[in-house]
């Protein structure tokens, strides 16, 4: 993994050779809330590792180590999960900047680019992160890539479209599958359908994903560009720190 | 209006010259039904144009002179007036693709650009538009200007976004009102907020744009550069036909 960013590297942590996947991520929260200062707005993200995030945030407000927080919550699941940590909780719509976003990733490049939404909370995911002045993304070492769309990516579309594009799209010889399946759809927070294509290895990841948004009706993508300001991953060598250059 | 124009006129007829707007609108709208044939899958427009363009085809379609007639429908409104003129009327996730839409538009401009959604459809119009092999834009005159923006841009939000987004922007010195007021704003078809923005004269409206669609949480603009093949514009000098070069 040394040498495989192309921004520099902040820190690295010795941890035993024979650690988790599990315990790697408990790490990688760890050390994102080593961040978090009393008084902050955080923005939660979703998904099993910023799960971890959560637990830890809820602990050290009952410890009271931290005070004074306040979060805003990127799925309904989240909001469940730090409600029954005791983290309190404020909605978006009231919200001018979070201090601080934390949040997992399936996929991580060298440019700190990243593949999200396999949770199903892409959406208000990126709108908490680009409202965040600073986000960290928290992952273990087996989310980086050398290329994104190892996996699929995920396109959340309005449902008066996601029957037509995804045919079309299909036709037009991309893999294309309803998450849920196609007769019972699954439904975002914000009432959309998402569907998991396959990337071309023939283009850039940026290329497809500027074709993809301008069909109306596509709402977002799973890919997120610009969002991540820093990553902390946590693998068998130990954790490393990387900020956006 | 001779002149103004950057794509060829196809033709004009004559018409007197003291008609009224809304005889325009009827003109546009029966021009446009000559353009239908038989068998043909239409996609039905929003707005007190297209609902002429919907009067007209009912009545074609009673009268026998147009006969296995399907249509898609770009709003809940647009739907209910093709069903009470008798229209058939399909589910739009069935749908490959779109023969010929018919809709109209606030503004166009000289290059065939629209900006359409001030009747709240701009969404599912721009997802029909954007299926038909043909759309022709109706219009009377008035709708014609030289640059886009002398109104409002309407911009598609999802809930979740919409107080934040629309905070910010005003912040930084865009006029912003939230269509039905911020209190309790208008909700679309698929469930989102409608937010008309003052179009900045400093710049080109397709950089405001793509700096608009930038922010997650936007869905849409009103802002359609490329979906109208064919103009069809009644004034008091006749009925011009432009279409796309």
């Amino acid at each position: 993994v040394i040498g495989w960013w192309r921004s520099p590297i902040i820190e690295v942590e010795e941890l035993p050779v024979d650690i988790s996947a599990d315990e790697l991520k408990q790490i990688a929260a760890a050390a994102a809330l080593e961040q978090v200062r009393s008084g902050m707005l955080l923005g939660l993200g979703t998904g099993s590792t910023a799960a971890r995030f959560v637990e830890l945030l809820g602990r050290a407000l009952a410890g009271g180590e931290l005070e004074k927080i306040e979060t805003v919550c990127t799925s309904s699941s989240t909001e469940q999960l730090a409600q029954r940590a005791g983290i309190p909780v404020v909605g978006f719509s009231s919200i001018y900047a979070v201090d601080l976003a934390i949040d997992g990733a399936d996929e991580l490049d060298p440019d700190l680019r990243l593949i999200k939404g396999r949770g199903g909370a892409l959406l208000r995911e990126k709108i908490v992160e680009q409202a965040a002045a600073r986000f960290i993304c928290i992952a273990d070492e087996s989310k980086l890539v050398e290329r994104l769309g190892r996996g699929t990516l995920p396109v959340e579309i309005v449902r008066f479209a996601s029957h037509h594009l995804s045919s079309r799209w299909s036709r037009q010889g991309l893999e294309v599958e309803f998450r849920g399946g196609a007769a019972s759809p699954y439904v975002s927070d914000e009432g959309h359908h998402i569907v998991d294509l396959g990337v071309p290895a023939s283009e850039p990841i940026e290329t497809f994903v500027a074709w993809l948004r301008s069909h109306a009706g596509v709402v977002e993508t799973g890919f997120f560009p610009t969002e991540a300001t820093d990553v902390f991953i946590a693998r068998a060598g130990g954790v490393e720190r990387r900020s956006r250059s």
